[in-house]
């Protein structure tokens, strides 16, 4: 008998018919004797449809009175699968946010503090399956909180950790963590093993199978987590410590995917006054504005005392980046400023390339080749990033791929 | 200064733009420097497909279930509407069942048991406006219950008694009470002032502005009710204790006017048993199956020694009543069975008739003199029914409204 969290995604949820299969899902997990709490997401699209609603109510709307409104998607599916699960002739029943309770603090973008797991317990020991609306808990003053988009991933993995649960599988509308984007790579294999720290920067870097706070959570904790298909009936990848890996995989591969996001913008301040406190002029206004800043590469002075310096924000935030610059133009000194859109970041990841510093230049020498241009590099322990031209973004990515050993060998 | 509860129905909070309008109502009572809480209904049809998402997952779906999925709909609009009139700059913040409590008893029809004002009070010396979801309250088990459909009247009038109201205005698509039907008779008056009484029994024969159990309710406690437009500024209908009108108006008319209600079915047993005990024998099987049997008349034995009885139901309960009777023929001993469809009840209402007995005779007169058949007749102290060919329906109401001088003098 093993104690599993099931979390479905609003794509599964998308109406009777979906929720059905689920449910079929969910009972073959009890039958096995297992002890199963689920954790469900809105129906597919209403989310964005309550959070539209609460803008056209006032552009500035009161975050509590906004959870209000949008915890209300998963309320209703959380109740939906409830029933249906008992139209299957199981024990379910719903719990929410508050009545568990999970306690969060703050509101729009709450986090979660503590889950109550004795009602779950009790449930468990009658023979009980829970039902739990993701994205949602309880504040201290008893108002209903919401955890920011994605968030009932991290619902489902910090219901698996108060439960202590043996396994939280994330069924989704794809069935796994590939190697990279099949879309652009037909060679792409599925993982069947990848650590907690591969899966945050795959993430990070535009893999969006899983939410990222719901990735280092579960790595807070060592709780195995599992993507898999709610559609199809095939393996999926399991997330887990690095050590729960290498243990069985000597041969492993270097590399254990390739990810791009062309969600990013690039910024070049040409002309800054080559002194100290420079950098922390340009990058102070933009935290304040709460502006994620991530590659950053300065430039040795090109003309004179004056350098460059060259980083990359969210699309999303150009506006309010050059905005906050534009007012600051003054205090930081530069000349110039310039912005890109049409760029992609593209990454290697692989816990493999700690102890093998090759990576890097190996990854430099493919592009080198194929004459694509780096325009910034930025790397961690397990990971290279390179901005380039979003004409080549594809070739990059499928270079890379064949070149790191990752491409399915029996692909047809 | 006045302690006010103003309800508003689906169509006042059908989408933001009408939310806005419902806010603006709400602003002018507090600029007046009343105390307001504000019960809202789901957006109109939202209840209808929770509703059906209920039933499509499951024929026999749970109770406790159905209330978390079809409580959501008033939860959205308490939030939007709290979200819009912060933005127009007023304090205000919702308030779930759960949350006040509103405590109630039983799960898709709970009755409520008790409301807490302390909260209230509390938001009311901070100078604060309640958004209160309507159709919901909390049970002892800490789980979310409705109170079956147009319980957000109920929500209201019990609200505004808990928190000891000066008045519950309730803000619907018709600008008042009329003394009867204006689509059938244009010169159809509103009324200024109805008792609780004569409201229950327009309410009851079909003249549905207000549900009737909130009715009910506001005469037990005798809380007045105002019944206005939510889209035209216009003067709604009061709804009072009997005393309250009395004294104003010596001269109010013996009737205060005249309802019809379509959704009844007729039914004839022929050839009875002429003995004690046939009738409980007949009512006894339909009160089983939870069918509200009307309108009921004993004819005296037209052959012999057999008798005939016929009464009406709700359409809907047709099928259900027929075959429970079917069920029961050996038992109960009939010879045979005839319904009716096309027919309708038409009621004069009023509590000067309690003073005045011509006014069945009256009515009788006025039908006889059109050549409208009766089928069957029923009083009560301050009404009088009658069940008659559908196809006279419109013409019935329109001679009484005239005969009983209702019509408008003045009407265009």
């Amino acid at each position: 008998m093993a104690r599993i969290v099931m979390k479905f995604g609003g794509t599964s949820m998308a109406g009777i018919e979906r929720i059905r299969h689920v449910a079929g899902l969910v009972k073959r997990e009890a039958e096995r004797g297992n002890q199963v709490a689920v954790v469900v997401s809105a129906m597919a699209g209403e989310t964005d449809r309550l959070v539209q609603l609460c803008r056209e109510a006032a552009s500035l709307y009161d975050p509590r009175e906004y959870d209000v409104v949008v915890a209300s998607g998963e309320q209703v599916t959380s109740g939906l699968l409830a029933i249906t699960l008992q139209g299957m002739g199981l024990n379910a029943r719903s719990y929410m946010g508050w009545q568990l309770p999970i306690r969060a603090s703050g509101h729009a973008a709450a986090l979660i503090d503590h889950i109550e797991a004795e009602v779950l317990e009790r449930a468990f020991a009658a023979g009980g399956i829970a039902v739990i609306p993701g994205f949602q808990g309880v504040t201290e003053l008893g108002d209903v909180a919401t955890l920011g988009r994605g968030g009932s991933d991290t619902s489902a993995v910090a219901l698996a950790v108060a439960m202590k649960a043996d396994r939280c599988d994330i069924y989704t509308d794809v069935d796994g963590v590939y190697t990279t984007d099949p879309r652009i790579v037909p060679k792409a294999r599925k993982l069947a093993r990848i650590t907690y720290e591969e899966m945050l920067e795959l993430a990070s870097v535009g893999a969006k199978v899983l939410q990222t706070r719901s990735v280092g959570l579960a790595m807070r904790y060592n709780m195995p987590l599992q993507v898999l298909s709610s559609f199809e009936d095939v393996p999926g990848t399991m997330i887990v410590a690095d050590d729960a890996i290498e243990d069985r995989d000597m041969e492993r591969n270097l590399i254990t995917g390739i990810a791009y996001d062309k969600n990013e913008a690039m910024i070049t301040l040409f002309g800054l006054p080559d002194e100290s406190g420079t950098v922390a002029k340009i990058f102070g206004p933009l935290a304040e504005a709460g502006i994620n800043v991530d590659v950053i590469v300065q430039s040795s002075p090109i003309e004179g005392q004056r350098s460059a310096l060259t980083f990359t924000v969210p699309k999303a935030s150009l506006d309010h980046c050059l905005d906050a610059l534009a007012r600051h133009k003054a205090e930081i000194g530069y000349d110039e400023i310039i912005h890109y859109t049409d760029v992609v970041k593209v990454s290697v990841v692989g816990v493999g390339m700690r102890s093998n510093p090759g990576v890097a230049a190996k990854m430099f020498q493919v592009l080198a080749e194929r004459r694509i241009n780096i325009f910034a590099i930025s790397t961690s322990e397990i990971k290279v990033s390179v901005i380039i031209d979003m004409d080549y973004a594809e070739l990059a990515v499928r270079v890379l791929h064949t070149a790191f050993g990752l491409d399915q060998e029996d692909a047809a």
